[in-house]
Order: structure tokens, then C-alpha cells, then sequence
């Protein structure tokens, strides 16, 4: 069953605002057998909502809205749901001791404007919201739905965990089931992977389809089954996954779709391996994305980003005439770095990274995108040079990536 | 002028990818005078494509669409974009030459699936792209525009800004002016501040749009004007852009979108002093956002991100038996950690953090979201405790900015 996404907010149409909502949406309502039609990102203009309901309806029998509730004077998505649906703006008791007690647990006085949250169109239901102040509203006409919800994620993903995925469920009846497996890849460029899964590709049974989804030396591949037989989808799907492994060895890191940082924290969990980092140019990102990862206090003790020269030689102990004479980006520093980590956070594991992320800094022999990086795990330490293009962030991204790569190759 | 923004990509929808393209087109077609109608998201599917593109082009002149175009079979929008303007896939010898120079450059044999990225649509104008291989695509019909990009971010960035930009700018002509100013604004909740610009907001002219962008702890205000004489919408643009300094005051702290890590840095510069962090439960991420902005070499110095206690206590100095006493997450252990900092890495200033981050970790004295942290400024230190909710991610986010806000204000 399809369903249609629409994102309202001139913030998310001139680019100040990214819109996570309707990707966090599709995540949650996948494996419940609902398959996003399309998102339609659009202002906070009566006419472009409209026009916006009118075509989702047209496609979908659900509609899933979000943003445009605020209590300020540049959200009207409400009086136009109010103009879409008929009836009249009534004020709604229940939503009106939500937000006061809202306030009164944050300890400030209600002032007109979020009063006027409590004010909802007739012809909807409401949901209370447990975690805001906009509350959601149900519509329904001629067996078709919309739920409207406010544009904060927390509160969207929160109410739609909590209310509106389970009414969603009792309300529809999907009788086709879509099944995903994910493999996260790595050693191969896209076009070589194609080429590797030719064949296995051709020989799929069609209602089975392989997506390919590169990001920074990682690609994941994907298997989107649909079919009204749930058992033999699912057995369909198992060979599938037996003869990706055999194709593809060792460079299939995880049968699932997890970070990178979530992949090598549970690998120094079974190992029972401690990680810290050194980081120059990366600036505490690897820091960063492993301790995103909830619990990875169990095995990530510290890092020290050690971005001027002085802190990579009085904290990491790295030697002087080295700096000096190789300069922050070379071999022998990042090899210094990850020792110094390792021995500096009383780890088993580190890896250190120096480079030059631009668009400043860079000369002939080292250009902007020049990285050394290095990992250790117990005695071995492995250190290369990889050279990135894009922008600095872009930069400081992929030399994470790879940093996390390489560590991963020596627990394995 | 308005414009249509398709985005194409079964990993999109699907919510495995997010979508930063259309922003960044959208942040750098504005100040050109190009407004975005809207923006949709939608698989690689060719009846899909055809219908937004009809869509795009009932509503507006040009359409920009990105994605949709790598080697790999999932890739349908080259064919699909044939068959709606007409013409025969054509080899083009231009972005053959392109794929061979950029394989011989990266050292890699070109393979089949590769080699059919330079067919293209024999209706279509190519502007070869720089940095990838998959090439730009420009159709024109009964004077109307598509461009069709690849979806690699820096592909379409990079591409957008060297050619497509100057190209549009050549073939379009628009004779109404659009103007945007932002206000990065702390201090104030959403409805507080809506409240105090009322009046303000009254006595606008009315082709002078007010909208506010909240963001953890941070208001941007943005003024949006449009007008046929950019002198007197540039006047009142002035004009309005002092009356909100004189109501908000020092609570205004940019007047153009920027990071608030880019706010401090510009500060620090200014003032001459240098930074440094000491990170525990935001787990180098403060340091991160500093060091994303170029140029931050000049004055952060570098971190430690001291996650065990045991960091804490070696590399930090923070005393033993008031981690014993207090706990971790502790006015005077954050109030240690920030001077240790500054010890450790020689800077004027630093932020510390510490705090239970969750989903576990929480007790009833100290539940998931409590954040201490605290600020040094020369001899000056503050610190205080905050709660925070919502998921992992967003309490680390939120530390990171609310510990950027208190460096701020002692920066003032």
C-alpha cells in the first residue's frame, strides 16, 4: 500500500531547514508494508496546500503531513485543513489543558499565541501531543486519511511511534508485504559491484529489486521484496542473501543497515577491545560518530583532537624534529599520533588521522584532500594517504569513513 | 521567478538517504531571484518521472531535477528523459573523453557499465561535468527548461555553481527583485519573541514576508521581500533590519544565517583569543562544529574528548574524589574539566560537558538529558546544569549548541 508525504515550511523550500521528517517517516512505515509514493516539499501557502492534498489524494489513500503547526503567524496550514476539510475552528479542551500543562511543567506563563494552538478544525480528530504543544489531527473523507503533524522531529517521530503508527495500522489493511535486507559493502566501486552482480541480478525473480546506494567508499546494497505469499518472499529473500555472501566474501561488513561507528562498535565488543583516537584534521568527528552510538561508553574511552602542533607533541608525546621535518602531515606523525592515543587513553585500539581539509592550506605536495591516517590494534599498526575531493566538510567526512574502514579491515 | 526542484532516488524515498540538494540549490538560486515552488521526491521510476515532470512544467518554466544518473541498472532517468523529449540515445564523444580522463586519473580501468554514461539523449544539450562522470543534461521545450543533474552532492554543487548558475542567469531574464535578511536571535522561545515583534510585524509593508526558523535554543528571523524596484525594497529591507536590532538588542547575534560555530570563531578572531574543549557526553562534537568552519586552525588549539573517568582524571586533572563524591556529571567536575582544558591545550578559552546522554545511563538524581557544562573566559568560568529531551542525537546536538551559547555570551 502507497502513501503520500507532504512537508510544508518555506524554510525547508529555501534550503535553511533540511527536511529529515519524511525520510525517518519512510524508515518506520517500510516495514509495516506501506511504501512512500513521493514527498512534496512545499510553502506555507493555502493554494499550494491545497493543490498539494488534491494530487497526494489522487495517488494515495493516505496522506502524511507534517510541519506548519507552529504558533506563529507564518503557519496556516490549520485554517487551511479547516477550508479543505469543511467545519469550523473549535476550540478543543483537551488540547487546551495539554499545553497548559505543558507550560506549567516548563514553568512559563501561556501567552494568545500558543493559546491559539488549542484551536482546531471541527471535521478532525485529535491526537494529543505527549511531547509539544501542536496537536495532530486525523482527518478522514471518502475513506481516504490525512494526518496532519507538526514539523519539529521529535515530536513528529515521537507521536507517530507512540498514536499514530498503531491507528494507521488498525485503520488500513495491507494484504501485500514488502520485505528489505540491507548489506553494507565495501573494497568496490559502484560500477565494479554492478558488474560483479550481473548475473545474480538477471536471475532474480522480478518482484524482487536490488538497489545500489554508494556513500564514501561504502556502498549499500539493497533487496526490496513485494508479494502476497509472505513465506515465499521470505525464503526467496534468504537464498538472495546466502548467494550475496558467497559473491561477496569478507566485503560484506553488516547484514543490516547501521553506521559504520555502530558496525566497529559492536566488532570491539566481541573482541573486548577498547578504542580511542587522535585527531587533527578531522577535528573530533571520529570522536564524534562512535560515541553517537548509545553504550559506546562500554569501549570508547577518549580522544584527543589535537588540532595545533603543540597539542600533538606535549599531549600525544609526538617528537618535535618529526613535526619539524615531516611536517603535521606525514607518516611518522600519525603513526606518533596513534601510538600516543593508545597510551594517553589506556586503550588496546586508536586511529589518528592529519590532513589538509581546505579550501586553505594546501601546497604541491600536499594539496587540499591530502589525509595520513593510521590505526592500531595491539601491536600492529597499519597507516596510509588517501587524497579526497570536495568540500571540507565533504573532506572531514570521507577521512572518517576511511579511518573507520581501516580500523575495521585490522579487527577483522 | 519561480522554479520546480524533482529529486529521483529509490534511497530517498525509502528514507535512507536525505536530500541536502535541493537546499543547497535552493540557498544559492535566491539571492538570483529564483524562487523554489516546490520540491519532490520521487523513485526511479519512469511514469513517476513523467508525471512530475508534467507537473513541474504546469507550474513553473524551469525545472531542475538531480539524481537518477549513475552507471548502475537502478539509474532509469536517462532513457525515461529520451523518451519525453524525443531523440535516440547518442553516444556523446565529449563525455566519453570526460569518463576516459577522469578513470585514467583515479588509475582504474573503465568498464562496460561505466562506458554507457556517454550516451546520451540526442535532444539534450551536455555541459560536461567536472568532477564526476555522469554528465549535466539541458532540454529545452516550447520555451521551458530542464536540467537534469546527477544526485552525488559535490557532482550537482560543483557543477551547479561552474555552469549551470551562469547558464540559467544567461537564458533567463527576471525583472523582479527578491531580497532575504536573517537574524540568528538567542534569549527567546518561538511564541515569546512572536509576541514581542507584533506590532512589528503589523506595520510591514505587506511584500514583506517575516518567518521564524527555530532551532534548539536559536531563533533565525528571516525577511523576505519581493518588488519590481529593488532601491525602495532595499530601503525598507534597511530600514526593518534596524527596527528588529532596536527591539531585540544584543539578543541578535548574526545578521546573516551562519553556524553559531562560526559566530564564535568570528568572535574569538576578533578578540585574539584561542579555544579549546574538554568533552564528555557531547563526545567531541563541539569540537567538530568548530573545526567544520575554515580557517578555525586560528584559534582552537584542540580538544579532549575524555569519556572514562580515568581520562578525566589523568589528562584533565579532575580530582579523584570529586568524581567519587559528585559524580561525572557535576558542577565541579565540568568546572575542572574547563580548566583543565584550557591547561592542557594553552588556550584563553574553553567549553566542557558532561552529562548522561542516554537512552541509559539515567538515575531519578540525574535522568537521560541532564547536561552540565561550563565556560571559561579568561579568568571567568560559568557553569550550569540543563535538561535536555528528545533522542540520543538530539541531547548531544543540544549541549553542543546551548555550550556554544554560554562561550557566546561571556564572549559579549
Amino acid at each position: 500500500m502507497k502513501y503520500s508525504t507532504i512537508v510544508i515550511g518555506d524554510e525547508l523550500l529555501i534550503g535553511q531547514v533540511t527536511d529529515t521528517n519524511s525520510g525517518w517517516i519512510a524508515r518506520h512505515m517500510a516495514p509495516l508494508g506501506w511504501e512512500s509514493q513521493s514527498v512534496r516539499v512545499i510553502a506555507d501557502d493555502a493554494s499550494e496546500i491545497k493543490r498539494a492534498i488534491d494530487e497526494a489524494f489522487s495517488l494515495t489513500d493516505l496522506v502524511l503531513m507534517t510541519g506548519g503547526l507552529g504558533p506563529t503567524k507564518d503557519d496556516i496550514t490549520k485554517a487551511t485543513l479547516c477550508s479543505y476539510f469543511g467545519g469550523e475552528m473549535v476550540l478543543n479542551e483537551d488540547v487546551k489543558r495539554n499545553v497548559d500543562e505543558m507550560f506549567a511543567r516548563r514553568g512559563i506563563p501561556m501567552n494568545r499565541l500558543t493559546a491559539s494552538q488549542a484551536m482546531v478544525p471541527s471535521s478532525c480528530q485529535v491526537i494529543q501531543n505527549e511531547v509539544g504543544t501542536a496537536p495532530i489531527m486525523w482527518f478522514e473523507i471518502d475513506g481516504k486519511v490525512l494526518v496532519s503533524m507538526p514539523g519539529v522531529p521529535v515530536e513528529t517521530q515521537t507521536m507517530m511511534e507512540r498514536a499514530v503508527i498503531p491507528r494507521l495500522v488498525k485503520h488500513f489493511h495491507s494484504d501485500v508485504d514488502i520485505e528489505y535486507r540491507t548489506f553494507v559493502v565495501i573494497d568496490y566501486a559502484e560500477s565494479a559491484l554492478a558488474e560483479k552482480l550481473e548475473r545474480f541480478e538477471q536471475e532474480m525473480p522480478d518482484y524482487i529489486h536490488l538497489a545500489y546506494l554508494p556513500a564514501q567508499g561504502v556502498i549499500r546494497l539493497r533487496l526490496t521484496g513485494t508479494h502476497s505469499d509472505s513465506k515465499s518472499l521470505n525464503d526467496d529473500m534468504e537464498r538472495l542473501s546466502k548467494q550475496l555472501h558467497k559473491l561477496l566474501g569478507k566485503s560484506i561488513i553488516a547484514d543490516a543497515d547501521k553506521p559504520l561507528s555502530q558496525i566497529v562498535g559492536e566488532r570491539l565488543r566481541e573482541l573486548g577491545l577498547t578504542l580511542s583516537t587522535a585527531e587533527s584534521c578531522t577535528g573530533g568527528n571520529i570522536a564524534h560518530v562512535i560515541t553517537e552510538i548509545a553504550g559506546s561508553s562500554d569501549y570508547f574511552m577518549g580522544s584527543v583532537v589535537s588540532y595545533s602542533n603543540d597539542v600533538k607533541h606535549r599531549v600525544l608525546g609526538v617528537d618535535d624534529t618529526v613535526l619539524d621535518t615531516c611536517g603535521a602531515v606525514s607518516q611518522p606523525v600519525v603513526e606518533q599520533m596513534v601510538n600516543g592515543a593508545c597510551a594517553v587513553c589506556h586503550t588496546h585500539c586508536a586511529v589518528a588521522t592529519s590532513g589538509v581539509a581546505g579550501p586553505g592550506g594546501g601546497t604541491p605536495d600536499k594539496p587540499v584532500g591530502t589525509v595520513w591516517m593510521a590505526a592500531k590494534v595491539g601491536d600492529i599498526v597499519t597507516s596510509k594517504c588517501l587524497h579526497f575531493t570536495g568540500s571540507r566538510a565533504q573532506i572531514i567526512d570521507r577521512a572518517t569513513t576511511h579511518a573507520l574502514i581501516m580500523l575495521l579491515k585490522l579487527l577483522k
